[in-house]
């Protein structure tokens, strides 16, 4: 055997699984892209980022924090670009692309386009938003900016932030001040090493009264020579668990003075005189956290489907055992059922998510239209304050628990990969590094699904009280049918319908468990907020069987639109729709036996299914993540290449590190230790003769006293 | 506020928390560790290492991989002296607490000390093992050795490895020879840098008749100079997920020549003549794997413990949101319902894992102490057999189960620290980053669970044919009483025995699935081996329910080992013992209530139990930690100190890194960024004048064209 023929064989194998595609693949990516539009500019995205010198990424992996904190921020001169020359969507989705590729850099380039300005267009007057945009805000020339919210004690609880800004009347500033360690403003991304300035949050004081917290733009750094300004400190928070290349710091300010006009005021106004006017409702201030939270459900789904690519590529093209020892070659892992089992599921999953990421845009779009266009005292106040609070209790549910799927897949499916997973250069262990601060930032995951849970309870008493609900409440309208309907049989399992009315029954359950939990507490006395305490459980569990259900709507509601047709699209996606809602079925199990909606036969008929399709999904794997269209360069894996070349890239990847084997420490460390000489061993008992000494000063003592009181008695 | 009251304020809340033990925490920490002895033992390995400058640890995360590679080398010589001098069960225990605290070189050492020792100790004979110890093997002198087993193409399948030896009868020396780059040595600890010989397992040729995989010792590098030996290429693996202090390199050998006599022979003897002498069974080359699998138990127990400590520690400090207004503070984390139940459980798990490893060792001595003692032709071959067979079967649902459990629960720690658990000081993303190559490493865990799934369909099968089962089986005697057990009410549910009486049907049942699922793929044409992959998952699920109530087992007998006592200890692991084993209920509720053991009704209290018991665990929650007798060193957090100072120390940590400030790349890179001037816009059709040339051109053209139409007209 040539050494090539491992590239050989692992290639051809790969060939033949994407010979027959029972589907189209290019209209299957054109469906999950929303558009044939989309996917074009996602592609252009790609080959563009693929050929920048400053998107070069093949040793990435053995950079000093240093040197990945300079390559990060060396990219962001040709997003600026893009920034100011293109449409707003399309450099969203350009931005969609990246973060795919380079969490990190994503990360540094959104603190000052998403959070900074972000928080100026939320906040800002007309006014104001001109003069920091004459600054340099959108062009990023002669500022920076980061987002100065959370503190070292506080992050879930903004409220309670303690940094201070109080107004001197008498020179028309605001003094802002972190009174002490546990106001140090912390995780401050760009704050390190990049910021000119910072959107501070801070509790407004005026004439010894609080406000609650407002928002001031601070500058921290002459941008000339990047000198921290008089009370500034700032310091860098280190080494993290993923996304080094965003240079988080720390920040104190001490007696720090800004003019009065540097307090954002489109909803809170200060006078010159120091007069107060608040605005008529305190929401409206979430828009920007909103943006972040919709981004990341696009994040999820994308971030799964380029860890299956990488893991279904990989398990075509890997064997190991021989079916039989008269086999010609081992068997590949994508036809082990148990490694369908572990990866089948996530990959329709994956495209499940995809499809609630595209409704979760829709939605938002709609949302943040309606906000952009309000001016204070508008009539539509009312219905926009209930579709945000409809976006917000949605988005809660939908970010946690498709931020923490999304981790979940992405170690399985690291896992999957075997021993090799371990290594930075297959990806999978930096991608799930990344991703992971996903389930703490941008709202914790558990607070978010206590949040949703929240509002299921107060949906459920509307639909009690005979309320109709719509959108994603809408199966809680019927209460009393829906609980008490059950499976009628096994071809119910078989049609999206069938599955949903599962849903609908299951989820109706879970949010009734988690209504009496909180009724049975307040009438045992207890307060509402101290109810919601202590059915988080119960919350929690309502959130999430109603999230699943929510999400498998959304891509059952995406699957009817595709047009039935010869090109096998509606097909498969009905497969995979089908597939997903019964493998939540099978995971949510306990749920469906509780509510009775399943008996234990047909749960035995559901894992039979869920395993048939796990097969089924096998057959067409390599097509649909082909269907997924991620440029190489944006998988950045050697086991996710479109060519299947596993072993000779990884062979590449890893020569590449220290290919001259130069050694470090062989000297200094290890030379000495391997042909150390022992020291002698040394009886030294013996060496000194101690004990005959010992025996010798007590033969004297005693002689000695003897010979005393001989002298005695003789006296 | 003085900028020290943070410090005042968490310190004194951890005061408060372990003011009134209901337990003597001393007594619970012997319990713990099965004697005092163990327990002084360990205290006395965390002291020193505390002292010892070379476990230094303050500034790990910031260290480059060269220099945490000569860091972890240099540690290496108190442990050769410690080896060499210790009785090996001490030295053991000394390891055990090595691993907690640095696992990179907990693995550093033992690729020498466990595999290549372990190796040459399980395979070579006599006069081998005299002949590597005068080398210089045990006091590790002019010689290291690295463990050769895993290939680029192989893993799992051992006996599909390519590398070969080939006798050469001329010579009496063995070539070994990397036919191909899929045969490369792959992920081989110690190999890059340090390693100065191999334990190679290759494919035994012997006049061109294969014989199997065999262990060659093959010399790698000249001990003097370092310098590769003729044939040999190595080259370093790279960066890894975790434990980049292990130097993991690939070793390619092209006709390598080595001594007859470095075959290892206790097994499978080859004469000068090229005569093979096999021995009566294979299987005895499994002690050194079992010896991985045993600590890897007792690692998953230690780290989960050391990972809960960060956690409650954290969460009995860290303050978020009043509970009212006129609260004076905001309420602890650990007060709140939802995060006793994210911390809670796992922290039984943690507890329940510890007394199940302790079991382990014991059956791992047992079966080490038999296997030690054998001489080939042992009448007592085939009862150790036996042992090895159940110890073989036991230790891969374990091994599997307890470290996904223990990934699980560092990763949900780590999240339930919020943001700051992204820090690499707060050290659970780096636990996470190493501990995570468990899973897939000395047995990849799916495949060890599925193992184990086949062996209990063996063992139930066995139990419908009236033979009656011992020790981890025990529960599937009387089958068809045990199938028909259910919960007889609430009152079931508090006792230990209650809880056994469910685990043993749920568990029945389960794997009573998975055999006939078994028996009617048989049934149906497949043969034995197609039939087991086709009920993976039956046999997947029947091990995780089956390894579950195992661990409550083990659990809880070694609780009822603990004499009744005013030190409260006995009562209080007996509530630790129920909440894991209705916590485990509660987590595979679908198999209770397919199993028809629990009613839908009695699911709910088994909710409600679970529920208060995290809430009752919770006021222990301290003293408990208090009682894992973690030395601050060990545990190296800044949120998991004994005394609470979780703000200051962090802070502390976090300056550390960069204190001055300095900025690598502000000259290069930002400055001439946010300071440039951009190309000015240039209208290039109008500087060109392009558009009045192009009509010109045209005109020219025609005034050309018509000229030349007269002229010819003219002729």
């Amino acid at each position: 055997m040539s050494s090539g023929w491992i590239n050989t064989e692992t290639t051809a194998t790969m060939s033949r699984e994407r010979a027959n595609p029972p589907f189209d693949v290019r209209a299957m990516s054109i469906a999950h892209h929303g558009s044939e539009k989309d996917l074009k500019l996602k592609e252009k995205f790609m080959l563009e980022i693929s050929r920048d010198p400053a998107y070069y990424a093949v040793d990435i992996h053995d950079l000093t924090k240093d040197q990945i904190r300079q390559r990060t921020f060396a990219k962001i001169q040709s997003l600026v670009h893009n920034v100011t020359n293109e449409p707003l969507e399309v450099f969203q989705k350009r931005m969609e692309v990246i973060g795919l590729f380079d969490p990190g850099f994503w990360t540094r380039f959104g603190v000052h386009y998403g959070l900074f300005v972000g928080a100026i267009r939320s906040a800002a007057t007309s006014n104001q938003f001109s003069y920091w945009l004459e600054k340099g805000l959108i062009a990023c020339k002669g500022m920076f900016g980061c987002f100065c919210m959370t503190e070292l004690a506080h992050g879930s609880n903004v409220a309670g932030l303690l940094t201070t800004a109080t107004l001197d009347e008498g020179t028309d500033e605001w003094v802002i001040h972190t009174p002490d360690l546990s106001a140090t403003k912390w995780w401050i991304g760009g704050a390190a090493e990049t910021a000119t300035h910072g959107a501070v949050f801070a509790q407004m004081i005026v004439k010894g009264k609080r406000y609650g917290v407002k928002t001031f733009i601070v500058p921290l750094r002459d941008p000339k020579t990047f000198q921290l300004l008089p009370g500034i400190n700032i310091g860098d928070i280190g080494m993290k668990m993923g996304r080094n290349g965003i240079d988080n710091g720390y920040v104190q300010f001490t007696n720090v003075r800004v003019p009065r006009a540097y307090m954002l005021m489109k909803h809170t106004q200060v006078t010159r005189e120091g007069e107060v006017r608040e605005p008529p409702l305190q929401q409206l201030t979430y828009g920007a956290l909103l943006q972040g939270r919709t981004a990341m459900v696009a994040d999820a789904a994308n971030s799964a489907k380029k860890a299956l690519t990488i893991g279904v590529r990989y398990a075509a093209v890997r064997r190991q055992f021989k079916s039989s020892p008269d086999a010609e070659l081992e068997t590949q892992l994508l036809d082990y059922p148990i490694h369908q089992r572990r990866l089948m599921p996530l990959l329709a999953q994956s495209v499940a998510f995809g499809y609630t990421a595209l409704q979760m845009n829709k939605l938002f779009e709609e949302t943040s239209s309606a906000l952009e266009a309000l001016e204070p005292g508008d009539p539509n106040l009312q219905a926009t304050i209930e579709l945000l609070k409809e976006t917000h209790s949605t988005s809660a549910g939908l970010k946690a628990f498709c931020t923490w799927a999304t981790l979940e897949s992405i170690e399985k499916t690291r896992q999957a990969c075997g021993g090799h997973g371990y290594s930075s250069y297959v990806g999978l262990a930096p991608m799930g590094q990344d991703f992971a601060v996903h389930c703490t930032w941008e709202g914790d995951n558990t607070i978010l699904a206590l949040q949703s849970g929240r509002a299921l309870i107060a949906a459920y008493s509307d639909a009690k009280e005979g309320k109709k609900l719509a959108s994603g409440n809408a199966y809680l309208n019927n209460l009393e049918k829906t609980l008490n309907d059950k499976c009628t049989g096994e071809a119910q399992l078989d049609t999206l319908d069938g599955i949903d009315q599962g849903w609908a029954a299951v989820a109706a359950h879970a949010v009734k468990k988690a209504y009496e939990d909180f009724e049975a507490l307040t009438k045992a006395g207890r307060s509402r907020d101290q109810a919601f305490e202590e059915c988080s459980q119960s919350r929690f569990v309502a959130a999430s069987v109603h999230t699943s259900g929510y999400i498998f709507r959304q891509f059952r509601a995406a699957v009817e639109q595709v047009k039935e047709g010869k090109d096998g699209v509606r097909k498969h996606l009905e497969i995979l729709c089908k597939f997903y809602g019964l493998w939540q079925m099978e995971e949510k199990a306990a749920f469906f036996l509780r509510s009775g909606w399943l008996s234990p036969e047909l749960l035995d008929k559901v894992q039979a299914k869920v395993t048939e399709l796990c097969a089924e999904t096998r057959k067409f794997a390599i097509p649909l993540v082909d269907s997924f269209a991620l440029h190489d360069h944006t998988i950045n894996s050697p086991f996710g290449r479109y060519d299947g070349a596993v072993y000779t890239s990884y062979w590449r990847a890893v020569r590449r590190n220290n290919p001259q084997g130069k050694h470090s420490y062989w000297e200094s460390t290890i030379k000495p230790f391997l042909h150390r000489e022992d020291a002698e061993f040394e009886d030294v008992d013996e060496a000194i003769g101690i004990d005959e000494e010992i025996e010798e000063i007590k033969q004297d003592r005693e002689e000695a006293e003897a010979e005393a009181k001989e002298n005695k008695e003789q006296e």
